[in-house]
């Protein structure tokens, strides 16, 4: 049986690309889905799609509606969300979607730096599993299929 | 992973065939669900099906009974609802099919013309994305599958 | 035990003060809730509240976010939803109450005049019972708390 | 019929008493909950009560448990969850406040200063009304109650 | 704290009298809802309301969309069920009601004689406690206020 | 989109053939579930499994746990319950199944002959669509998918 | 706003008062629901009510029935569960009750002394705070209650 | 349609390989998940992937957040949870396992030696299918598929 695992978190980083390489070399049976990680393409696809808009609060509920909708679809369809909090951005998003998959009933692997830990001390008690590391994440997830 | 779409709105046009004729350029891995569009055999399922009924109320019920279980069951197992609104018609189908989407957590895309905005003005803020066009649903699709 | 009852509907007319002195001469247990019938308001209220907007579809979409939050809040309260179709207007508002109240498990009594039924079979057929007056709509309420 | 707000956001400083103040100058019919609000207190909470910990990692974890667990209680029984946003403090708290909150069917009012959007535009997408000042949170209350 | 009883089961004889005086011999803090028990009236509430219909199924079918509107309000705030089968009678309505409270997650008490056993046995099986006489409904229901 | 469509109702007659025969020459896209239809065999599987009981009570108890644990598994994953009632026998399981899948959200097709419309009023206004024939609500299935 | 707390684990002790005493010194709004605490009567409820049954057996799924209906109805209802394991027992009732309230979204104080800790890790980990002493778990709740 | 069937409890006898075995022979479309059985990796899966803890009780929460993760991933897909309960061991894990399924809508068969029975009165009301061997369960999986 695969799992899915959605991958929330910064998309300025190539934490994904690692982690996805971990789980093909452990052959693990799972596919990952996450937010668009071309940010500027994400910032503009409102105006892309419905055209330009007259002002910045605009072009960013335009993006944020559809980026919100793509984030929706393939968070519901996750077996696991990977919540990854680097030391820079504010990180809302992050925050959010890990929220709404434990309110969801779907479990939440917390990627942190150790020094997050007072910040995120709230996430980090509601999160299934805290680890440091993309590996440690992979590594949990690796012991779900594991049978001996 | 391929997402089901339901199409709500009128069947007087041929928008529906254009949604899939652009999904279908676009290669996304995609499938339509919506109501019948052979308007007259819709109206007339219920005789179809039960035989002739004494009025046309028990007509229309008797239609309207077969018709929601068909849209039921479709609507329920999508992934997204695009909801299209035209200028003409009561279209209180398609607001319901909407409204129901979105209180079972089925994200909306509608598809309306501007001069529609105030008359829909409820229902374009509870839409998760409103645009004007197909295409621009389709493009708003595509973007879910994009990698970057 | 008193039953909270949420009118859906057109604000044009004086259908829920009638609806409320027949309550009232029966007698009956029962708080009503509904939007705002001030309709000049109900349109502005966004601009009252964040201040002038652009344009008009963006004056609407502030007052849509309030009156939606306002409809929300005690329609989920309701145990009872009556949702009237008058023979003008659009109301699609009116169509989406009745089928978010139904999705969330919320019985409703439709009002509507007999020449509606065609355009409203679909809803007809999912409405727990429907009836062409106020009148009626009151005495089937009454019957809820009938002892004999 | 009375409504229960919850005040999710930062405990330092005094927007909550402006709230409270605001709420009973208009004679709203409105009760308040939100976090423990002297901060030193929330941070050794867990320490007063099952004793040391070894390193400021468990303090923060036992701490943490039983905030979340105040924040559970109060949040669910909440109608409306009111969310500030500062300009100071990572307030991932908040945006888990939020976002639990929504996903839980319980609309959110966002109170953040302009220069925030573009950091906090999918939150801003997702609440149900976006304000400025907590005088036009209330504002949007208000209205809730408003009979004409 | 008080808890709401739903009556349901036949009604050609006065058990639910019997039930009532004992519940309140012994002072229970328990409050009793129930079906129309005027049978007649049960059956003519839909021409009653709506008027004349043109035969016997659409007069059934009046009656029973309101006959039950007021079973689902009164069912669904129900702390517990009591179904009762006499030994004449379809009784379908009865097992209905039985079936929908326990999908419900409402608990239902059972009587039934027991040479009713073998047809009830799924019933039976589902039902949280299965009894023969109205006064061990009560003593099961005495029971759950019991401190000693 | 295949659908599947739990049978339930009587296991004297052949009427699950007479579906299954009509769904195949139509090659709708459906598959069938329903009860153990050998009568004997469903009476006794519990003492076959768990071995003889004292009595008919414990005996008919323990086959009542294994035949609901079947029902409720195939019931639950059913998109459609058609729910057939004949002349004869008690059926209150039928009843029961038609319940549970309504409270469910699972839309029920009841067969039934005309002369037990008053016996059946509560369930047929429940029901999605009433028919008096397994040709019927193959015809009701057969539309669900028709395209033109 | 008053608080529901329901007090799972054994009955053999006094701990149930001592939590009630604390409560009471502390002028906590909480009131408290559990078990039957009179082992000797919870064990013959079943016959009690329904007879003397034919084994020891029938004689404890009599009695568990009616105790499991009485659990059901007052934990459903409590907003914080506590559950207390002490060193003796198997207590499966306890970590059932505990489970039960979790999944259902209710949160657990677990009371247990420390050298249980292995035993119950997996429960230790599930529940939202974990203490030694019914004074703690009476802490913890005066806490959710604190205004400074 | 093959179902899933997660095996809860213990992890010191070879139980799991005796159902496979048996369910194998039978050729039932079935396949099984479950819990590490390795017991020591089970205990140390915490410091395994995160690293050396400073004290037993967090070694054992860092391995207990893992291993619920694992059983919450799979209990959550399965259709049938069969719980054996030995005479040796505190068991609460599969306590817990069971409650939890059967509050998620889950059904559970109970495997239990008879001995057993006192001290889980409770869980056995509560689950669907109480046997004494291996083999009994797998006889009642297979009358689910069964056709004759």
């Amino acid at each position: 049986m695969e799992l899915t695992v959605y991958l929330a978190g910064e998309i300025h980083s190539n934490w994904r690309q690692e982690i996805k390489k971990l789980a093909n070399q452990k052959n693990l049976p799972v596919s990952f889905k996450g937010p668009m990680e071309n940010h500027e393409k994400s910032d503009r696809i409102g105006e892309d799609i419905i055209g330009e808009q007259p002002n910045n609060i605009l072009k960013d509920e335009a993006a944020s509606s559809i980026n919100n909708l793509r984030t929706h679809i393939w968070l519901k369809k996750a077996d696991i969300v990977v919540a990854l909090f680097g030391e820079e951005y504010k990180q809302w998003n992050t925050a959010m979607d890990a929220a709404k998959a434990i309110e969801a009933g779907i479990p939440v692997i917390l990627i942190r730096p150790e020094k997050l830990h007072h910040a995120l001390k709230e996430l980090s008690n509601k999160a299934q599993v805290v680890v440091e590391t993309p590996l440690q994440a992979i590594q949990t997830i690796e012991y779900i299929f594991a049978e001996e």
